[in-house]
C-alpha cells in the first residue's frame, strides 16, 4: 500500500492552504527562527520586529473588515496565524495579543468612531496594545474582576481605578514594553450602578518616551516557563480619566449625563456576548498545538526510524527504535491522535468562519461553536503537551538539546492549558451546556432518557465504524446522564448544598466533556477518512482512525466494564487488536504519515530528524562492515 | 484530628534526617539560588562555585572511604546531595558526575594506585572530570559503544581511539568546559581480542589553560531543555595513548605483555558488575525527583489553601480552590503519591547503604538493589514530571512564572526519565528479571503457578490493607504470568522470530514491571503506617494510603476488569469511596501534610506559597467589606 501523500496533505492542510503555506513561509524568516539560549532582551527583540514585518506583509489585515481597509479573511487569518507556532510559539501569540485581543475588542466591542480612530494604527502596528482583562485575583472568573470605571457627568469621563492589589491586570502581552494603550475591563459604574463588565479603551504609554502616563503604573511578569519572546506585565490604574467615548460601547453605552443603555437587556447574557467575541483565541490555540503536536511527531518519528539500539537477538542487526513494541505504543496511537485533532481543527476553523464571515451568525450558531471550541481546545491542548514530552522521551538525551526543538517547543506551549480559558473550566462549560441539553431532552422525553439506561450493550466488529461510534456515543450521553441523576437532588436544596453536591460530582462533570470531546474528535476523523478517495490512502486512515478509536476504548475500559457497557472478552481484544493489527499497519507508514502534515525541513529544524542521525547511523554500519572485511 | 507534625516530619526525613538537614542548609546557600533568566555562562558559573563551596564544606567527602580520607557514610552522602534540588537541580547533578560519576568510577572500579593518586583532588574539586560512557550512538545499550582501547605492549599504553561520529562521547557533564580528566569507557582489545567494554582514566585538558590535549577534542551540547547550569558536551580521541596503568583494573587487568586476566570470568557478568556499582545514580535520582515533587506540591496546596475563584453560588463568598472537587482530584491523590515515593525511596536507601556498607554485600544483595532502584527510578521520576505539570497548572498563569519555580524545576527535572537508565530501559529490566523469577517458581511448582490462574477473586473491604495488598499482588503476579506464557512459544523458534514474539509483549511487560513498582510502594507506603504510633497521625495516613492504593485500581480498573479481578459494582465502589470519604479527610489535613515535608519557606522560594496571594485575598476580603459597609 503507498499513500497519496499529495492528496493528504491537500486533505490536511485544508479549505485555507494557502493561507497556511503563506503562514509557513513567513515561519521560515530568519526573524522568526529560535536562537537557543537567546536572553530575554533578544527575544523580546526579535519578536518585536517579527511583528513589524508581518504588519508591513500585511498578514495583520486579514481577519479586520474590508471596511477598515482589511480582507476579511477570518478562516484564513486563524491558519495563516496558527503555522507560525512551527517557528517561533512567542510570534504568534504577541500578534494574537495584539491583533486578536486588542485590535479585536476594538473591532467587535466598539462601534465606527472607535474602527475609524484606532484600526488602522492598530492593523499596522503603529499603536502596540494590550488586552487587559485578567487579573492577578481573576482569570476565569471575569465577571468577577475588582478594577471599576465610574462615570463622571461633570467631566463627561470615565475614572479607570485598581482598588487593591490583587485587581491589577496581570500577564498581559504587550504590558511590560511595548504598550501604548489597553483595552481595560472594568464594572461599569454610573449613576451609583454596577452594569457589570464593560471594554473602555485606555492610553497607558507616551509614544514617544514609553513611559507610563500619569496614574498609570505597571510590573514586568518577568521571566516566565517560556514563551519569553511576550512582554506579559501588570497594570494598574489610580483614578485615571479617560473620555466617554473610549468606552467601547457597541453592547453598553451611557450617555452624557450618565444614563445607561444596552441592545441587550440581559446583564448575563450581555457579558457572555462581549466575551463570546473573543472565541477565536480558543479556536486559534486549538489549531497551533495540533500544529505543534505534529512537528513534535515528525521530529520524533524520522528519528526513531533510523536511530537503532540494541541488537534484535545475538548476531542479529540492531534494531531501528520504531520496530519496537514499546517504542510504536508510545508513538503511534499519538499520531493517530494528532490526525484527530487536525481534522476537528478543521471542522472548527470552517464553523468559526462561517459564524464571523456573518454567512450563519445566531445566538445559536454562536453558542454551538463557542461550545465546539471550549470542548476541542482543553483536548487538543493538552495532547500536545503530552505528544511533546513523549517525543522528547523517545528521542533520549537528543531529545533535551535545545537545537532539536522539542523541549522549547514544550516549554512554549505549556501555558496553552490554562490561558485563553483555563482547560478545566472550559471542560465544565461543555459539561453544563451538556447537562442543559439533556435536562431539554429529558423534559421532552423522560421516558426515553430513562430507557437510555437500559439500552443493549453496543455490538459489532471492534473496527468496524459503527461500533466504535455506538460506544463512543453512549458513553458520551451515559456520563452525562449520571451525573445529571446525581445533581437531582441539588435542585431542591439551599444554594450552599447545592452547590456542595455539584462539587462532589464536578470531576465526573469534566469527565463527560472530555468523551464528549473525543466523540467530536473522532466523528471528524471518521467523516475524513470517508470522504477519502484514494483506495490505499483510505485503507491506511481506516487503521489509523480504528487506532484512535480503540485506544480511547482501550483507555477508557475501566468506565466502559465498569457499566458493562463492553464485555470482559472484548477489552482485552480492544489491546489485542491495537497490538497484533493496528500498530504494525501504521508503522509500515508512520513515515509517509508525518510526511504528509508537510513541514518542511527548514521549519523541521532538529538535526537529529533533517539528516543527522541518518548520516551517523551509515557511517556506523561502514565502519562495522570495514571491520568484519578486515 | 491533628496530625504529629513533628513526628511525621522526622519519619519522612528519614535515618539521615541530620544530612538532609545539611543539605537544605547547604541549598539556602545565595549560591545555590536559582536566579530566573540568567544566562548559561552565568548559570554554569555559578553552579561551578557552588561546587567549590560544597569541596570546601567536604559535603564531597561523605561517600568516599576513611582510607581515601572520606566519611564512607553511603546513605548520608545520597540524602544529603538529594536535597540540593530544592535550590537548583544543575548543583546536584553536577556534584553527581564529578564525585558519584567521575570519582566513583576510580573509587569502584580502580584499584589502590588510582585511589592514592586521584581521589583527594577529586574530592577536593581540584581534579574536575567528566564519566564519558554514553556515546552519541548508544546510551541504553553500554555493550555496544563504539570507542576502543587497544593495547599496545611495545610502549606499555593503551591507545584510546573514536572510530567513528556515532562513537563521540556525548551529553557528559564537566566535559563542555571544566572537565580535566575522564573516566572513559572503551572496548578493551589486546592480543588482537576485545575484552569487552572497560573503564580508562583519560587527561583531556591542560589545567592551566583548559584547552584539550593533542588527541582530545570536543563540542558544547550547548543548551538544553533545562539544567543550564551542567556543562554538557562531547568528547572524540584521535589515537590518544594513556600509560597501562591508567586501565582501572579492578574487575579486569592487562599485563605488560598484553595478556588479560580478571576476577570475573564471565564477560557478561564482569559488564553488569562493572555497571553495578552505578547503581547510586539512580538510588539518587529517585529521592530527588521526590523532593521535587515535595516542592511542588508544597507550592500547588499552599496556594490552593487561600485563592478563591468563582462563588460557590449566588451571594455565597468566593470559594478556596482547594475546596473544589475537582481540584482535590487534581492535588490530593499526587500528594499520596508523593507520600508513597517518600516512604519507598526510604527503604530503598536503607538497602543501598546495607550493600554499599558491606554490611550485606554479595550478589543476589547487589542484583536485588538493582532491580529495586530500577523499578522505583522510572515510577518516581515520570510521577515528578506528571505533579510539577499538575501543580503548575493548578496555579495557572501565577504557575507559569519563573519566580513561582514549577516551570522551571520542571524543565530541569524532565532529563531524570531518560538519563541514568531510560526509564522504559528500566522497567523492561525489572521486567526481565520478574519472568526469570517466575519462571524458577514455574519450574519448582508448575501447578502452583498455573492455578493461580484460577485463584478467586481478592474480596474484603476495599478500603482494608489485606484487600488492597491482595489485588496488588495479584495484578503484579499476573501480569508476568501472562506475559510468560505469550512468550512461552519464543523459546522454540529462530532467534529473529523469538525476538518479533517478545517484541510484541514488551509493552505489556514493561506494564507488569510498573505494576511492580507500585506494589513496592504501596508496601513501602502501609509499613510507614503501621510504624506510627500517634493515633490521629495514623488515622490520616492510613486515609492517604487508601487514597493511594485505591487511586492505583481506579486508574488500572480496566485491566483488573477485564481480567474479573475486580467486580463492576465494586470498581464504581471504588470512585465513589474516593470522592465521598477520602478526598475530604485528605483535603481537611493537606496542608499539614506538606508542612510535614518541612521545607523552609526561604526554599521554598514562590511568592504565591509564601505570603503574597495570602496578603492579596486579605487585602480584597477587607476592601469588599468595606465597599459592603457604605
Amino acid at each position: 500500500m503507498a499513500i497519496d501523500l499529495l492528496g493528504l496533505n491537500e486533505r490536511l492542510l485544508g479549505k485555507w492552504a494557502d493561507r497556511r503555506r503563506q503562514g509557513r513561509a513567513f515561519a521560515q524568516r530568519p526573524v522568526v527562527t529560535r536562537v537557543p539560549g537567546e536572553s530575554l532582551r533578544e527575544h523580546r527583540d526579535r519578536v518585536l520586529r517579527a511583528l513589524e514585518e508581518m504588519a508591513a506583509e500585511r498578514l495583520s489585515y486579514l481577519a479586520f473588515p474590508t471596511s477598515a481597509g482589511g480582507s476579511g479573511d477570518h478562516g484564513g487569518n486563524i491558519a495563516a496565524f496558527e503555522e507560525t507556532v512551527l517557528g517561533d510559539p512567542s510570534i504568534g501569540i504577541k500578534a494574537g495579543v495584539q491583533w486578536g485581543l486588542f485590535g479585536a475588542a476594538i473591532m467587535h466591542l466598539g462601534t465606527e468612531t472607535h474602527h475609524e480612530r484606532w484600526l488602522q494604527d492598530v492593523m499596522d502596528f503603529r499603536l502596540p496594545g494590550a488586552f487587559a482583562m485578567t487579573e492577578t485575583g481573576h482569570g476565569s472568573d471575569v465577571a468577577s474582576i475588582g478594577t471599576t470605571a465610574t462615570y463622571d457627568p461633570a467631566t463627561e469621563e470615565f475614572v479607570i481605578h485598581t482598588p487593591f492589589r490583587g485587581a491589577w491586570k496581570d500577564y498581559l502581552g504587550n504590558a511590560a514594553e511595548h504598550g501604548e494603550a489597553a483595552t481595560v475591563f472594568a464594572q461599569l459604574i454610573t449613576n451609583g450602578e454596577n452594569h457589570g463588565v464593560h471594554c473602555f479603551f485606555v492610553p497607558i504609554r507616551d509614544h514617544e518616551t514609553k513611559a507610563f502616563l500619569p496614574g498609570v503604573g505597571g510590573e514586568d511578569d518577568g521571566v516566565k516557563g517560556g514563551l519569553n519572546g511576550v512582554d506579559n506585565g501588570r497594570l494598574h490604574f489610580d483614578h485615571v480619566r479617560i473620555p466617554r467615548m473610549n468606552l467601547l460601547n457597541r453592547y453598553g453605552d451611557v450617555a452624557p449625563d450618565g444614563t445607561y443603555s444596552s441592545p441587550i437587556a440581559s446583564k448575563g447574557r450581555r457579558f457572555f456576548t462581549m466575551l463570546g467575541t473573543l472565541v477565536q483565541g480558543r479556536v486559534s490555540l486549538d489549531g497551533s498545538a495540533t500544529n505543534a503536536a505534529q512537528l513534535g511527531l515528525t521530529i520524533a518519528i524520522k528519528y526513531a526510524n533510523v536511530r537503532r539500539q540494541f541488537a534484535g537477538g545475538k548476531g542479529l542487526p540492531e534494531t531501528v527504535l520504531l520496530d519496537y513494541g514499546r517504542h510504536q505504543r508510545r508513538l503511534l496511537p499519538r499520531l493517530a491522535q494528532v490526525y484527530a485533532m487536525s481534522f476537528a481543527h478543521e471542522e472548527l476553523l470552517l464553523e468559526f468562519d462561517e459564524v464571523f464571515s456573518g454567512r450563519n451568525d445566531d445566538d445559536a450558531a454562536r453558542q454551538d461553536l463557542e461550545t465546539h471550541a471550549a470542548a476541542l481546545k482543553p483536548l487538543s491542548t493538552w495532547a500536545t503537551l503530552d505528544i511533546l514530552q513523549e517525543a522528547r522521551e523517545a528521542c533520549g538525551g537528543a531529545g533535551y538539546l535545545a537545537e532539536n526543538r522539542l523541549a522549547p517547543l514544550r516549554a512554549d506551549l505549556d501555558i496553552w492549558v490554562t490561558f485563553e480559558g483555563d482547560n478545566n473550566v472550559l471542560l465544565q462549560l461543555v459539561g453544563k451546556r451538556l447537562l442543559m441539553d439533556y435536562a431539554k431532552a429529558f423534559k421532552a422525553s423522560p421516558i426515553g432518557t430513562l430507557l437510555r439506561s437500559r439500552m443493549p450493550r453496543p455490538r459489532g466488529a471492534l473496527r468496524s465504524t459503527e461500533f466504535q461510534r455506538a460506544l463512543l456515543t453512549d458513553r458520551a450521553g451515559r456520563q452525562v446522564a449520571e451525573v445529571a441523576a446525581a445533581l437531582r437532588p441539588a435542585a431542591k436544596r439551599a444554594p450552599a448544598d447545592g452547590a456542595a453536591i455539584f462539587n462532589r460530582h464536578q470531576n465526573a462533570l469534566i469527565a463527560a466533556a472530555r468523551s464528549h470531546g473525543e466523540l467530536l474528535q473522532w466523528e471528524a476523523f471518521t467523516r475524513a477518512v470517508d470522504a477519502t478517495e484514494d483506495g490505499e490512502t483510505k485503507d491506511v486512515l481506516t487503521a489509523l482512525r480504528d487506532l484512535f478509536g480503540l485506544t480511547l476504548i482501550e483507555q477508557g475500559a475501566g468506565w466502559l466494564l465498569s457499566r458493562r457497557r463492553l464485555s470482559a472478552a472484548r477489552a482485552r481484544a480492544v489491546t489485542a487488536i491495537i497490538d497484533g493489527e493496528l500498530l504494525p499497519i501504521v508503522r509500515e507508514h508512520a513515515v509517509d504519515l508525518v510526511e504528509a502534515f508537510g513541514i518542511p525541513d527548514a521549519l523541521i529544524g532538529a538535526p537529529i530528524a533533517t539528516g543527522a542521525e541518518a548520516a551517523r547511523q551509515q557511517e556506523a554500519q561502514e565502519a562495522r562492515e570495514l571491520a568484519a572485511d578486515r
